[in-house]
Parts: C-alpha cells; structure tokens; sequence
C-alpha cells in the first residue's frame, strides 16, 4: 500500500515519485506507517531482506545490490572520557559500496525503480548521491541520469562519471533544479530519486535499525547525525520510531542534527524556536556536501526534533577540521568533514547538556574522508625528509617540525 | 608456537618480526603449519576471532579493530557471460576501514604487536599501507611511523597523515628502503609491519575463509588477484591450503595472479618457465600500487603459483583501463587500477582456458578507485552543459558529445 502521508496536515495520498510533496502544504511527505506485526527476519542475507517489513518494497531482488549495509559500530573508548560518556560509538558509513550512506537510500530507491518499471533513473547532486545513483543504476541496467551544479569538482564528476551515467551540469539556481528535475522526470518517465525522496528515506532507517541491533537491541542515549536536506536524518528519525512503534524500543533516543556555521538555517531557526526555517543566500563552509540553503525537509526535520525532544546545532569550520583529526588521530576513522560535525558537536554540548538515562551516544559517519581530498590540504599535516643514509638518526631523534 | 618456516628450503625458526627471512637462503618465511582440530568459530563477532584457529593469535582484542572484513561477494551477471561463465563474482576489498585489502593483515599484526608488548609500529609504503598503517596504530595508541617513497603523492602523504603517524620521506632506492626499515626496527624497538611481514600475510587468509564460506562453503574454480610484493597472495594462497588440510575442501581452486606488463617480474618468470625472477630496472604502468620491480616475495609466489596449478600473467594500462571502466559501468564496482587488473586478466585468458570442474571465478578487487584519483583522468569521462531552462530539451535528445 504505498501510500504517503504530510507530517504536517495528515494529508494521504498514494506514491507519486515525481511529485512526493504534499498537495496542500507543499511539504515533502513519507511513506504511512502501516500498523504492527513488523518484524526482523534475522535469518535473511541482506540487510533490505531483513528488514523488508519496514520497508515500502514486497520483495528484494538481491542481483540489484552492491553490498551495502551492515556497517561496523565502532567503539570509540578514547574519545568517549573526554566528554564524560562511558559508552560512544562511531557508526561508519563509508563502509558502504561508494564509500557514503547515500547507497542505503539508493539501494532501496533502485528497488522500487525496477519493480515499478522504470528503465530511466537520475539524480541532482554535487559528489556522493551522485557517485551512489550512478553504481546503483549501472548494476540494475537503467539509463542513468545525473544532474550536476554547474561548479561540480572535476573529482566529484570523474567519480561518478566513472558508472557511465548521462552527466549534465546545469547552470543555474541549484534549488531550482530540484524541483525542476522532477518535472521534467514526470515528462520523459525518468524517476529523480533525489534527496528527500520518500523512498530513499525509507531505506536510511536500515542505519538505524542496524544501530539497535549493534547496541544490544537497544536504542543508544543519543544519536548525532549531519543535516543537509534532512533526508537522512528524518530516515533514521523514523527508523526508531518504527522501533518504537513495534515495542521494540522504550525509550527515543535524543537526536541531534548538525549543521556547519556557515549553512545552518535549520539550526539557526532551532535556536530561535521557530516551526519553518528561513533560506540563505549563501553558503561559506568547507563542508560542502551539507551546505544546503534551503533544505527541501528543513521544515520536517524542525517538526521531528521538536516532537522527540531532540536538536539542531551547528559547529564552526575550524572545529570540524579539528574534529575530522581527532578521529582519525584518536581512534583511527577517517571521515569527510562533513561527517566530522558529529563529534565536533558532542564536543560542543558536553559541558551543557546533562547525561540522561542512557549515558551513551552513536556518531553517524556518513562518508569516508577520500571523498573530500581538498579539505585534507586544510589539516596541519607533515613529513620529515631523509635520506636511506640518514634514517637510523632521524628515527632515533625527535620529530623535526 | 610462532614458528616460521622457509618454503624452499623447510627451515624452522622462531617468529623474528624483525627478519622474517630464511637464515640460509634468505626467501621470506611464513608460519608453520599447525596440525589439524582447526575449524570456523561461527558464532563470534569479528572475522579475526571466528578464524582464530587459523591464526598466529593466541587472542582477539575488539579494541584493536576498526570493522576489518566481511566484505561483499558481489555476483557479476552482466560480465560473466562474456567470458563463458555461469558465475562469476567480485570480492570487494574496498569496503574495508581504509578502503584497501591492506586493513585485513594490519588488523593481525597490529594484535600480534600489541601481544608482543611492542609500543612502536612502522611500515614502508606508497599508499594504501601507509594509510591503514597508520589508522591501526591511531586506533590502538601506538607510535606509528611511515616511511614514503620520495616521490609519493601528496593525496597519499595527507590520506596516511590525517591519522597522525609520523611521515618520513625517504631519498633512495625503495628496495632497499624495505630491509633498512627492518634493520633500523630491530636497533629502535619498532615493528616494522611490512608487505610480507608474515603475521600480515596470516590476516590475508580471512579473506579466502570469507570466500570460501561465500561460495557456499566451496572453492571457486578460479581466483583472480593482483601481485605486487606477493603477500596478500601468499596469504590467500595459504588460506586455501589451509582449508585444504582441514577437508574442508577437496579441490585446491586455480590461483592467476596479475600484474601490469610495465612492471611484470613474476608473469615474465612464470611465462619462461623459471623459479627466481629478474628484478627489473624500472616500472611503467598507471598501476602504481602494483608495480614493484623487485617484489620481496616473488619467488615464494612462482614457486607456490607452480605447486598448486596456478599462473601469473601481465595485462596492459589500455586493458587495465578498460577493465575498470567495465566493472564500473556494467557492475556498478568501482575500484582501483590496481584491482582492475583481475577482470582484465580473465577477459584475456577466457579464450584460452578450458573451464575446469567448477566454471566459476573471483576477483579479488583489492581496493576502491578513490584510492587513485589521478587515473579517472586517463578515462573517456564527458558530461553536457544545460542551463535550467535548456534542460528539458537537452535530456529529451540524445547525448551530444
């Protein structure tokens, strides 16, 4: 029963991929909760197989796949003292077939796409939706479509370009290609399974399904996500209430989006305590992959947090790069920055919030740190030369700066 | 009992991690192996401790890992029937903690390390080594040293740095750079975990455990690998053999190891029928990962490679290329030169091979193409260029070159 429904006005109506906005509010809208008798099939191959209860697809084909999911929870014990917490956990995504969360989404997106019949897929994107759509659609043999900015990094375009999609860069309002793209979908019978796509939310709530089991089937204290669109994040916002909903779980985690400073409008209008968030002009972050100024589930994502008691904050620059390293240096995760923001907000909230219940917390890395080598030239990193000669003295001497 | 032993000449020594080479004919050793009552632990949660049996670990310590292995075996329907198969598949390294094969045997040696008391670590590397090397010993607080060729990338320098470790770029020959580190670790105290350190080459083996258990507890007929120094060969070689002694499987599969025609030693060796190879002068090939002229253990590779029906052979940077383009657009796998290598190799012997007994093959792709950003360049890659209001025009023709 693919039917939809608008967080904001209970408006249903059933699945259009080419227009998954409310017809009276305008807001994105996401799959009904069907009601109870949901459950794990533990003993199943894949994680989509596992969970197919919860998802919006009858059945998996697994010649579809790429291997995505079922990505390790690491324990971050040295980390963990310095914000008081006795148990955080890093969920890494990068362990995924394009290196990003986006394959969750895509994977069960491509699912629907074939079992709908589409022989057309595409995407608007500027780096990991991008690269994602392009391998999902090169394995299930559709004509692949990705819609670039017009400023899109030659690395972004040569690493998805690589799946031999159709690549367009497009000039013009980046916003606007958005919704463009889905007009056009309808037109040429291309289905944009772009960022809030409701079925690409469905499948994010795999992460967090994974994340209750790696936790002892348990939901952690609380969960700190990246917010971009809000696609992701209200993914594994409804992943736990589905946990919720089948009594799997007691208690809702607190979860906390994080913006970068110089594109937060969701935080900014958090902070403020308002219901709708304000669109900027622009954006000045290195944090390029969730630097969006006007977030197509920015409104959802204030009205979820707002329902479970969670947040929305953000971080500076300087304390992403910070937090990019000490991952890396501290417990051996490279991550892009933007998935950085994770710890780098922990960081920032621990001396005001107050451990509750359940003193622990997942960080979701969303993207491993080859995604973003530029922000690498960023970090204070440096080698010393020698020659084979003069090695023996160099190793026995301290580091030369 | 880490005992090593030489296979040319059956030596018996202890574990020296500071000259794991044959006393009397100075070959590389590797473990002994230890008699039968060896079998899978099923039941436990990482890949190390559910081969512990097979390993030179007397324990697992979580703490040490980074969610190393378990890597997808990704069915290959759309290439397999180019080559005449009825099954093929890719065993995809790349989604490892740092994205390479290398993350497998660091995961070993860095217990071994830890168990041996030893508060420093080092490797020799150009890439993806220095990488995972360097996040092991982030990862378990050891004082992790890297040794760079001279003329390593700068994207290498900052993937390895980011984790902190401290970089020394070397002047002189990179051979030779390989037996100084041991000599310097022994005088120093530090473990130098190197490409055919043989408690990495023992952690290469879960990979042939995994493809064993992926195939349905069976060998594949043929598995195909890229041979630089030879030790993530060896080590799924001995994986094998391994299952082989244990009767876990009754037929030892047809091992074809790879290599770039511009840095070919072991496939000239192996095509002239010789034991020893001829280490070469130079390297020429865009697979820089796996062109080493003078690869520590090469003869160890021809003389297993003959043992055991297997061969090695060299395919070109135009095949390589277009193997790697092939994986990705037809597969959806994107993955480095390096590991491209694999498919180039089967496309080219598939006329000449007689399917055997089993008509189904591996490739093991060692690690993702993020790794090598620079050979994307040599790609056909072409994107278009719409303004928004063209776009509906520009997706209705055909793609204009």
């Amino acid at each position: 029963m693919d039917t939809l429904e608008c967080l904001f006005c209970r408006t249903r109506a059933p699945l259009d991929v080419f227009s998954p906005f409310c017809p009276d509010c305008r807001e994105p809208m996401f799959f009904a909760r069907e009601s109870g008798k949901r459950r794990l099939h533990a003993d199943r191959a894949l994680p989509l197989e596992r969970w197919l209860d919860f998802l919006p697809l009858d059945h998996v084909a697994p010649e579809l796949g790429l291997g995505e999911g079922d990505t390790p929870l690491v324990r971050l014990n040295k980390l963990a003292p310095e914000v008081g917490l006795p148990r955080l956990y890093a969920k890494f995504e990068a362990q995924n077939p394009t290196m990003s969360f986006k394959d969750r989404g895509t994977a069960a997106a491509v699912q629907k796409a074939v079992a709908l019949g589409f022989g057309r897929i595409g995407t608007v994107s500027t780096g990991n939706m991008a690269a994602s759509t392009a391998a999902y659609g090169a394995r299930a043999g559709l004509e692949t479509t990705v819609l670039l900015k017009e400023e899109t990094s030659p690395q972004s375009l040569l690493a998805a370009g690589i799946f031999g999609p159709r690549l367009i860069r497009v000039r013009g309002d980046y916003g606007g290609l958005f919704f463009k793209s889905l007009e056009i979908g309808r037109k040429l019978g291309i289905y944009f399974m772009n960022s809030v796509d409701p079925v690409r939310i469905e499948g994010y709530k795999v992460t967090a399904f994974e994340i209750f089991l790696q936790c002892g089937e348990k939901a952690p204290g609380s969960i700190f996500v990246p917010v971009s669109s809000g696609g992701h994040f209200i993914g594994l916002m409804r992943g736990f209430e589905d946990l919720l909903a089948e009594g799997l779980i007691e208690r809702y985690p607190t979860f906390v989006g994080v913006q970068a400073e110089g594109c937060a409008p969701l935080a900014r209008a958090f902070a403020a305590g308002r219901v709708k968030y304000e669109r900027l002009a622009a954006a000045h972050t290195i944090a390029h992959a969730i630097s969006n100024p006007a977030p197509p589930a920015g409104n959802a994502v204030l009205r979820m947090v707002r329902e479970h008691g969670g947040m929305v904050v953000s971080v500076s620059d300087a304390q992403i790069l910070e937090a990019q390293r000490a991952l890396a240096e501290r417990e051996g995760l490279f991550c892009q920055p933007e998935s950085a923001v994770t710890w780098a907000a922990l960081l920032k909230l621990s001396g005001q919030a107050k451990p509750g219940p359940d003193p622990s917390a997942v960080l979701v890395l969303t993207g491993s740190g080859l995604k973003a080598p530029k922000a690498l030239e960023s970090q204070p990193i440096k080698a010393e030369d020698a020659s084979l000669e003069e090695l023996e003295r160099t190793l026995a001497g301290p580091v030369r700066p």
